[in-house]
C-alpha cells in the first residue's frame, strides 16, 4: 500500500534551453534535417548550424520539463530531475522551471560541459524540426535520482529522449524501480519515432517491464509496434495499463481498464508552432490522472493544453492554464 | 562633400539580452518599479528581481540594436557597435544581430563582466517596465568606435540610454564628430524620460550641438524642453533639423524643412507588448530617410514597423518587414 503522495508527478528529462527560429523547407534540406524530427548533434554541429540559422528566441524547454511546467500551470504539484551546467543558460533553465512552481534541485554540472540546447527550426506550416545538443543532460546519473522524491510522487514521468545517454538510462531504471517499490505509477513518452527506431528492442522491453502509462503519437506507436495505427494501438494495450495516443488534428485516444475514449483536438484560430504539443497533452492528462479526473476528462485537459501551446511560439504556456481549463468547464 | 555611403545606418547602443516575463501591477509596486519606465539596476538587484519574477523569454534587445535589426529587416544596410561579454548571452546577441544581416564586429569584453540584460515585466495592459543591468555595455569605450564604419554610414544613430555610462558617452561624442567631419548625419533617440531627467543639461547640449535627427515620445520631449507637447515640439524644431515625435495610438509627427507631417498609428488587432515600439518606429523612419523616401513615407514606414512589434512579445520583428511594408504599398 502506497503512502499518501506529496507530489502529483516527478518528471525526469533532458534539461534543455530551446533556441527557436523560423526557417523554410530548403534550409532544412540543405542542412540535412528530416522535417518534424529530432536529431542529436554534437557541439561542433550545433555551433555550425547556429551560425547559419536566423535570430532566435531562447526559452526553457525539454520534453518532460515542458510537461512539468504545464502540470504546475494547471495547479498540480510537481518536481523535475534533469542536468544543467553552472552557466547562464543553466541559470535560465533553473529559474524558469522554479518560477512556475516546479521543485528542481538536481545539482549543476560543473565539469565545463555547457547546458544542453535544442535548435528548433519552425517552418511556415508550423512544424518544428529539432537539433539537440545534449551537453550537460547526458551526464544525469543514477546519483541524481533522489529516492524520497520518487517515492513521494503519484507518477514518475520520463521522456523517451532520455533513453539515448547510457547514464541517464540507468538513472531512469533506478527511478522506475523506486517508484514501483513505493506503489507508484511510471509513465513514459516515446518522444520521437527516430528515437524509437534507434533503440527499438530495449524500448519495447522498457515499455513491457516498467511502464504503466504510455504516451505516443501515431508515428511513434507504429515505430514501436509495427503495423498501422489500429494494430499498434491494440498491441500497446496488451503491454500497458493506460495508453494515450495523440493524432494531431484528429484528437487523441485513451485506452485504459478495457475502455477506449476519444477526444477531439482543440480548435485554435491559427497553428503557429507545434513544439511542445505532445508535452502539454501529457501535462493535461497527467494532471487529470493524478487529481481524480476520469480518463475522458483527463484527455480533454490534455487537448486544451496542447491547443494553447500550438497557438504561439515556444513550448511553455503563455496563458494561465488553470484559468483556461476552468473557462472550458473543467 | 561626403563620399558615397556604403551603409545606411550605423547604430551605437547597449547590447542587451531581454528577459521578458508577465507581471501584474502589484508586482511592479512591490518591487519598486515605476510602470513603463526603465531603471538601471546592479548585478545584485538584477539577481534578486530575477529570482522573484516569472518564467522568461530571452531574446536579443537593446534599443539601437532593435532599430538596426528593423532596418536590416526592411532591406537596409546597417552595422551595430556595442559591447557584449564573452559568454553565452553575448554569443546569443552577436548571433541574432548578424543573423538578420547587421554587421557587428565590436570585440567581446573579456574581464568577466557578463553581457547586459534587461528584465522586462509586461503588465496585462501590454505596457513594459524595464530593469536594466548594463554589465558589459558600460565598458564600451571610444576605442570601440571604428572611424571607417562611421564615415561609411549615411546616419550614425545613438540611443539616449548610452548617455549613462561615462566611457560610452565619450564613445558617442567621438562617433558624432567623425560622422560630421565625413559629412554624415547624426541621429539620437531620447530613449526614456527618466534618462532625460537624469542628464537634462548635458542632453540638451548634446542635442543642440551634435544632433541632426531627433526621436522622442511625448514624455521624453517634454522632459527635455518643458511645457506641453506643442511647445516642446516647437522648441525642438529650433534646435534640430529633423524632429520625429511619436505619440503611441495618436500616431507620430515629423518636422523637417519647415514642414510638419502627421502619420496615424497602424491599426493592430491586439496590442500584446509595447516593448520596442519606439525602436521600430525609428527603424522604419531611418530606412526611409536613407533610401530617398519622403518624410511622410518614412513616417509611415515607421508606423508600420511599430505596429508589427507591438502585436507580439519582444522587440525584434516576427514578420518579414520588407514584405509587410510592400503589402501596404510602400
Amino acid at each position: 500500500m502506497a503512502a499518501e503522495a506529496l507530489l502529483d508527478v516527478v518528471g525526469i528529462g533532458n534539461a534543455i534551453v530551446d533556441v527557436i527560429a523560423k526557417a523554410d523547407e530548403d534550409f532544412l534540406t540543405a542542412n540535412g534535417m528530416v522535417k518534424s524530427g529530432m536529431r542529436l548533434i554534437d557541439a561542433a554541429q550545433s555551433e555550425e548550424l547556429y551560425g547559419k540559422m536566423g535570430p532566435g528566441l531562447e526559452m526553457s524547454g525539454g520534453s518532460a520539463g515542458n510537461t512539468m511546467a504545464g502540470i504546475a500551470g494547471l495547479g498540480g504539484k510537481g518536481a523535475f530531475i534533469g542536468k544543467v551546467a553552472h552557466d547562464q543558460l543553466g541559470k535560465v533553465y533553473r529559474h524558469d522551471i522554479r518560477a512556475v512552481g516546479v521543485q528542481f534541485d538536481t545539482p549543476d554540472l560543473t565539469d565545463g560541459t555547457p547546458t544542453g540546447t535544442c535548435l528548433i527550426l519552425v517552418t511556415p506550416d508550423a512544424h518544428r524540426t529539432m537539433n539537440t545538443f545534449l551537453g550537460a543532460c547526458q551526464l544525469l546519473t543514477p546519483d541524481d535520482i533522489d529516492p524520497a522524491l520518487i517515492q513521494s510522487a503519484q507518477v514518475t514521468y520520463l521522456e523517451g529522449y532520455l533513453w539515448d545517454p547510457p547514464e541517464a538510462k540507468a538513472a531512469f531504471l533506478k527511478a522506475a524501480k523506486l517508484a514501483h517499490e513505493a506503489g507508484r505509477k511510471v509513465a513514459l513518452s516515446l518522444s520521437d519515432a527516430f528515437c524509437v527506431h534507434r533503440h527499438h528492442d530495449s524500448f519495447l522491453e522498457l515499455v513491457r517491464d516498467h511502464i504503466d502509462i504510455l504516451f505516443a503519437n501515431e508515428s511513434e506507436i507504429t515505430a514501436l509496434y509495427g503495423g498501422d495505427f489500429d494494430s499498434a494501438a491494440a498491441a500497446a494495450q496488451k503491454d500497458v495499463e493506460t495508453v494515450v495516443l495523440t493524432r494531431s488534428e484528429q484528437g487523441a485516444h485513451v485506452y485504459t481498464g478495457g475502455q477506449a475514449y476519444h477526444v477531439s483536438a482543440e480548435k485554435v484560430s491559427a497553428v503557429v508552432d507545434t513544439t511542445g504539443a505532445g508535452d502539454l497533452f501529457a501535462a493535461g492528462f497527467l494532471y487529470g490522472y493524478t487529481n481524480g479526473r476520469s480518463p475522458a476528462d483527463s484527455a480533454r485537459l490534455g487537448a486544451i493544453c496542447a491547443g494553447e501551446i500550438i497557438s504561439h511560439f515556444g513550448a511553455r504556456a503563455e496563458a494561465d492554464l488553470a484559468a483556461l481549463v476552468k473557462s472550458k468547464g473543467l
